[in-house]
């Protein structure tokens, strides 16, 4: 692995790792009072696009990080819908 | 402009727009009780990475997206340690 792939990978870990507690804190609870419902869109809507544009640029580092954040990002989405 | 350009453009409009409410919220109040500044460093490190990866491999998007962020998220975690 080169040098640039292992500071994508740990840019990738960095910041899906710095989203996740929040993320799961959100989900255990199903408390989204705190989340702007437009800006959550926002948010999954652009982390979907990185994907698709990672999946296009075929950068690995860009489309395991918006991966994973998309599906928290969709599932506290799904909460935010349901529970408001 | 490629499609694939447009694409990586418009997720990094995106995310970076669904960061900026809360930068502003939080530059304005200098209320930074709600961050963890373990997680803020994680993510700004993050974000930094990120921004090196994109020089690397010479992708404007991933450049653009995370040195917009990485300003605000720096001037964040500064208020974070002067104010906490």
């Amino acid at each position: 692995m080169t040098t640039t792939s292992i500071i994508g990978f740990i840019a990738a870990l960095l910041t899906t790792a710095s989203f996740l507690p929040q993320a799961f804190k959100t989900i255990r609870s199903k408390n989204t009072q705190g989340l702007s419902l437009f800006m959550y869109v926002i948010f999954s809507s652009g982390v979907f696009l990185w994907l698709v544009y990672g999946i296009r640029i075929g950068d690995m580092p860009v489309i395991i990080a918006n991966a994973v954040t998309l599906v928290f990002a969709l599932i506290i989405l799904g909460y935010k819908i349901r529970y408001k």
